[in-house]
Formats: structure tokens, sequence, C-alpha cells
């Protein structure tokens, strides 16, 4: 299933794409999708609805964050190889961790803000993990049981703010909008392969990103099961797990967002997003 | 007005303490001590109810995190200028930050797990601000008119986690039970200087750390309006403001906590914690 949430920001309601891309209510069934309703069994239930007879939602509305509520928002540094190589950085021997305020979490095609003072607004493609039952100390073996589904997220990032301006990482990845998630949750079952998806990123049509998980030095259920012996991870948290090649920091010269630009970026089943930017008043 | 949840974990109903030291309950006015309910507005509205004809709560239930439904949970680091000696850092030119999960948040008085594989369980007493309006580019100056109020944390650590196993400090901060914040959330019309606030911590009787928020680097205003420059700072979200020096990590030779131990601490006017420590299973 690729679950979804629309309408306006603050009253969003459970959806679901349909296999002609059509939009449909899940709000006879569930409240919304968060982390009671992407369980397991909740899972189970949904996909067992007949879904040719969800009521079609009419209009194009816009696309909320796909799970809500979500507690804790974990990101992977330097977790492709070569992305490490075009920040100067040596891979690490253990993932490295940091976080991003859950706060910064919008739709796919939310705007973006330009934070006052932000001169290296930065884009990061890279695959979610969104936790579907508690996990904790669970093995490599059955990690992916714990998750719900994948989405698209665009790790955005404040470089001087992030790594200029002192200490630990999440000032400059914890600004309001840095945090867009979707379009859909895509429910695990659809996702036979997630160190197999294609991913890239465009800004104002140049193509920066181009990688695939693949190339992930980390894997899902490596990170799923490595989190889980520091702390639990709950229904409804979200693992970013590092991005490709091709960030601005990375750019001979760096090349940093401005306002009014265009950002597209896309995962290979997993839907496209698509931000425009804009300054903080 | 001292604000507190009490009763079973999840089932945490909403209260405060009278002038006698008396548990009484708010059910019938709010529904919990959340982002809602610390607002501006709603703090008048509960400070203007007859509190001596509030029920009386019987017995003596457990008391929960005095804040639900925290989302973002910001910690700075060495923020006492004695503390960040004895750990042997420099003082930041600027505040460091970093975070904890918000599951890792516990009441005041529930027991502190030791993590399988830890060595290096340390104990921070810190003084918590709590939110109660959305902070975004506010100035020092009108800072506290954010804060709802303010509560004892101890911003427990394991510090192999923290330090020695690559990256973020995240990885060692947000343990399960790494966060009992309360017993209360002391409404900030009770604490008319945060920055002359005595405050300490015992391990099994012997006290090792005894200070004060006067020695603070960066106070409490400083934070919200740094904080906010950054990023939004929303009801509920907890920022704890550093610990002054006598942290286990500092001690000569260090000393770290294993099961079976009591800490109890506290912080002038804003009540003691005690937490008793036990293995993971």
């Amino acid at each position: 299933m690729k679950l979804l949430r629309y309408g306006p920001v603050g009253q969003e309601r459970p959806g679901l794409l349909d296999a002609q891309g059509r939009l449909r209510s899940l709000a006879d069934h569930i409240q919304d999708i968060d982390g009671q309703t992407i369980s397991p069994e909740s899972l189970k239930r949904l996909a067992a609805l007949p879904i040719e007879q969800l009521p079609l939602v009419d209009g194009n509305p816009r696309l909320g964050p796909c799970v809500a509520n979500t507690g804790h928002f974990i990101c992977i540094g330097l977790n492709y190889s070569d992305h490490a190589a075009e920040t100067g950085a040596e891979v690490p021997p253990e993932p490295i961790i940091f976080t991003k305020s859950p706060h910064s979490i919008i739709g796919a095609n939310d705007a973006v803000e330009i934070p006052r003072t932000s001169v290296k607004t930065d884009w990061e493609v890279e695959l979610g993990v969104i936790i579907g039952k508690t996990a904790k100390y669970v093995s490599q073996d059955e990690a992916l049981e714990y998750v719900a589904g994948y989405c698209v997220v665009n790790d955005l990032s404040e470089r001087a703010f992030q790594i200029e301006r002192h200490g630990q990482w999440s000032k400059g990845k914890s600004c309001d909008t840095f945090g867009p998630i979707g379009p859909w949750l895509v429910t695990r079952d659809e996702v036979p392969d997630p160190q197999n998806l294609d991913m890239w990123l465009e800004v104002d049509g140049h193509r920066y990103q181009n990688g695939s998980t693949k190339t992930m030095v980390y894997g899902v259920a490596y990170l799923v099961s490595y989190l889980s012996q520091f702390m639990s991870l709950h229904p409804g948290d979200i693992i970013s797990t590092g991005t490709p090649p091709g960030v601005g920091m990375g750019q001979k010269p760096p090349v940093y967002l401005k306002p009014g630009q265009q950002m597209r970026l896309g995962i290979n089943g997993l839907g496209e997003q698509h931000q425009v930017t804009y300054a903080a008043k």
C-alpha cells in the first residue's frame, strides 16, 4: 500500500493511492496514519479492505507528512562511501547518528524555508525507514519485521549551522521545514529489496544527486538492529539513512540554495517530492 | 503552580500540588498537562481556579513525567564553566546543543535502566525549561515569555556510547529511561530568578554534585532566544540547560552507575527526584 495524509496543514486525513494512482480516503477506517495505525496488525486489516470501493478523494489536495506524530527523527551520517568522500570525511567504523527536530517535518511538496542568516542551505535525498513496532535489542535477522514501510526524505541541512557553529549537527538539521517526508509511506511488502533503489535529486532542473541504496555502507536491517541496542525505536519513528553523493557542499565550488528555487527528488517506487524555497521572514 | 501528572504509566491524570503539599486533581478542568494546557492563556485559567476546592487525590500515586507529548528534547552541553573544566573541555564560544529521544522521558521517581553492555552510565542534574508558546526568532528580552515553567531533569548519559562509539552524542543520551523529568512543572511566576537556584545530586547517599544555576555560562533567556534563531520551539518542548560539576566521568578515578543504586537529586524550589537503577534485561 501507498499510505498518505491529505488536506490542509494540521487537518490531514488518512488515505491511500490505488493501483491507478487515484487518491482514496481511509477516513472511515482509521483516524490517521500514525504509530498506532501502522502496526503490523493494523496494516493487515487495511490491506484486507476492498480498495476499489474506498471513496475517491476529489480534486488535487495537498499531501501532508506521510506519517503523523513522529517521536524520534533519527538520521545516519556519512552512510554512503562516495558521499563521505565528497565531504572529505572517512567512512565511520560505526553508524553516526544525529537527529532532526520532529517539528521540522513537512509534506513532500510543501515549501522549504531558507533560515534568516543562512548562506549554506543544502539538500540530501534519503531513504526514510518508518518504524511500525517497538524495537529493542532486535537482531539484524528480525529487524525488518519492525519496519512498517519506507518513504522519501529530503534531509535539508544548513552547513554553517551544522559545522561552523560549534558542537553537534542538530543545530543545522532541525530548522523549520527541513524535513519533507513522503509523498507516501510505501509498506514494506512493496519494497522487496530496500538496498536496491535508485534515487535522485534536481535543483532547477539540474541533476545533482544520482545514486542507489546499493552503495549504502550500513543497510536498513543493520541500522534498525544497531539503533535498537542504544534505545527503543517506537512506531512512527523515522530513520533517515543517509545520502548519496551530489550534495551542494560537495560541488566545486559549493552550491547552496537560494529563495525561489525548485527541488525535485525521488526514489524508485517511493514517489517524488517537489519543493520551492522561500526566505524566512 | 506546581503542575504534575499522577497515575500508572500511560494513564497519567493532570494535577497540582497545593500550598500544604497535597496532591489535587485537575482532571475536571484539563485533559492532561501538555503543550496545549501550558499555554499562557491556559495557565492563567488554571491559576484562577479555587485550588483548595479541587478534589484531593487519595494515597501516594506514582508521578509521571510532569509534561506529556514533548516533541523536541534539547540539551545544552558544557554549559557550566566548572563542569567543562572537569571533563577536560573548553567552554564553547556558542551553546552546544544535542538531543535526547523524547522516548527516554520517565517520571521523576521511576527506575532507571542500565543498558546492556553499558559500563559508563552517568548522572547529570539539570534545570529543565519547558516551553509554553511557540518561539521563533525571539529576542533575549522577550524570551522568558515563551517559558511555561521549570523542572528538574536527570540527563543520564552513557559515556562510552556518547564519546567512544563515533559521531554525535545522541547515541549515549537517548537510552530508555535516561530522561527523568519532574516531579513538577513549576510555573515561571514561582521562579523569579532561574539563574539563582541551588542544585545537587547524590548516589547512595554520597553527594557528587553541588552547584547553582548562577554559574551557567549561557542563561535561560539567552538559550531560548539562541535556539529560536535555528528552529521553532514548540509548547511542551524541553530545554535541559546543562549540568554543574560532579558527574561520574569527572571523578578521579571515574565512577559510574551499577544496578541497584539510588540517585537523589533536586533543585531549590523545583522538588526532588529519586531513582533506583536496574540492569536492562
